[in-house]
């Protein structure tokens, strides 16, 4: 048993604390990761304060994980240790369903393992995620990460990259193809950037005048202010397949306007009840309204190697973990561009006055 | 110029009546095809009354028209006199636009010339349709009824029938997948027959328990009651593809919970804003609301051949043209298995009393 110190929080209104807590022992088939470096996804924010009403307390965030492997169980093949990995939004499934048969891990019929906040499928306990120096991770769940990625960038494609990446794919984007992404946030910025390495033309669409000059900083070819009747007008059927990044529940129908005849949005954050669906646009110019959710490990391991070809990586603000509250605050407000990460460096600082 | 003698709506609440016309000039590429038979959709109560505020007085409703060539133009070459002949939702399109050259007509970027209630493309003259003795149509959009389908039962397939099944070759809906169709009006007795056709396993969803001895005896292998929450709860993702041809705004929820991960529900209905849906499920489980809207050319010949191939045709009710009316009524009601068709010799009585 490895003695852990990470940033956990004990209950829905206090602030993340140093804790000190011990990880399993190694088993046959594991991969221990030594933290370098964790993404802050608006969902751990979520999770923290039990905005879904069901965190687990205490509760060790994040599952945008990247390190360097430092040991293995007998059993383990693909990894040494000195290897760079990382690690996704879940770390098991029950590898039988027909989900998982077609490495579609994520929609496991008997529920993902979550990478915090989940329940270990052999102990029971409750799984911590990557605000820790260290993390044990089933050996068919751990990514390689390609050495030419700055491994200081990688964390966010565990999960910004691989949700806006996997319905790309899913869907078919190509080259040449017009593409929208609505929101730039954590996920709406890799949507950019991801789209506009497939070859498609790239749109960000959004409520913020003031995006223009980043969003085509980051690759986009046009900007569309959502709020801007006249243009929305102008492009109304425009778009092959428009990426929805908004959190909430929304109003979709001017988004579902500028969809073609037979085209798709698909949204990605939104996980509650929509403003307003008008079923009309969808019948008579058989547009489709879809969802997706991260990706498969097969389809993640893809997502790191296409990045690493194509040289997309999130634009990141490096943060010590001494300093995940304060991101929390500015999370909340949107001041990110456009992910946070988190040097686990940081961390031993806590361990030394632990 | 032939004096054609029809039912028309003269304004909003008047009943139909007999009205006398005269059909333009043959064209060199037109068929006229004297109509023996008229199916009744709702949407022409709809649009004899103005529910959508687009209604082109007089109106001479009928987009389900069966009959025989009686004249054919100098250029026709499909058709002869004495021909069995279809005509459905509508009798011209741009044929330049993006969806004209992919054969999908009804979504002519141009909008398709309805055949009534539109406008002609050469002499810009309101359409009227089907509830008339004899209508002309360009060749193109002439449809052939193949000889071994009960030209007494055809009509219905022009429209209730292709709106449901170019949803399920579209969506490929194939042997031993399981469909559930939601309604059982026009529309969903067709889907039951058409998929059931097709191979798959089909269920009946309703909110009315008394259907389900006729959902059985048209082709269902299953009756599923929207009303019995365990038995929703049971089929909780069971269906790999859902038709809905509920035809108003309604809560899609209870209905998407039905579809499988990575299954579709498609609406054939609901040309207006849904009550609810809710992004959380199409997330999780990578779900797909569409919509469709009856079928191209080429589709919808495809369909007449399929159903004579499989047998199938519409359970209708045959009426006179003088009791159009009280059809209406009966409509609204509910109060018809499962199509109404105007015998239109009928008409000739009116004919001669004009």
């Amino acid at each position: 048993m490895f003695q852990c110190i990470g940033y956990s929080a004990t209950d829905a209104t206090a602030p993340l604390k140093p804790f000190s807590f011990t990880r399993r022992d190694l088993r046959a088939d594991d991969v221990a990761i030594e933290v370098t470096h964790c993404g802050v996804c608006h969902s751990d924010l979520h999770q923290a304060r039990d905005d879904w009403h069901n965190t687990l307390y205490p509760c060790v965030p994040g599952h945008e994980v990247v390190g360097r492997v430092v040991e293995v169980g007998p059993a383990v093949t693909a990894f040494k240790v000195g290897d760079k990995a990382a690690v996704g939004c879940f770390v098991d499934s029950c590898g039988d369903c027909a989900s998982c048969r077609e490495g579609l891990e994520q929609f496991c019929n008997a529920v993902p393992t979550f990478t915090y906040n989940g329940k270990d499928r052999v102990t029971g306990e409750t799984t911590f995620g990557g605000y820790s120096d260290r993390i044990l991770v089933k050996e068919s769940f751990v990514l390689r990460v390609p050495d030419k990625l700055d491994i200081a960038r990688v964390a966010p494609l565990l999960c910004a990259g691989i949700t806006t990446y996997s319905p790309l794919r899913h869907w078919k984007v190509e080259k040449g193809q017009k593409v929208g992404v609505v929101g730039l946030g954590g996920l709406g910025h890799m949507g950019v950037k991801l789209a506009a390495a497939m070859g498609a033309e790239v749109t960000m669409i959004t409520t913020s005048p003031d995006k223009e000059k980043d969003a085509i900083a980051l690759g986009a070819h046009k900007f569309l202010l959502s709020r801007d009747a006249d243009a929305m007008a102008k492009h109304s059927e425009y778009f092959d397949f428009v990426l929805n990044t908004i959190p909430v529940g929304h109003d979709v129908d001017p988004y579902m306007a500028l969809v073609k005849r037979d085209g798709t949005m698909v949204l990605v954050g939104a996980v509650e009840p929509l403003k307003a669906v008008n079923g009309g646009p969808m019948i008579f110019r058989r547009k489709t309204l879809a969802g997706s959710l991260v990706g498969g490990i097969a389809e993640t391991q893809e997502m790191l190697d296409f990045c690493a070809e194509h040289d997309v990586l999130p634009d990141c603000e490096t943060i010590a973990i001494q300093d995940i509250n304060e991101a929390y605050e500015r999370l909340l407000k949107g001041d990110v561009k456009y992910r946070f990460v988190i040097d686990m460096a940081s961390i031993q600082a806590d361990r030394a006055t632990a």
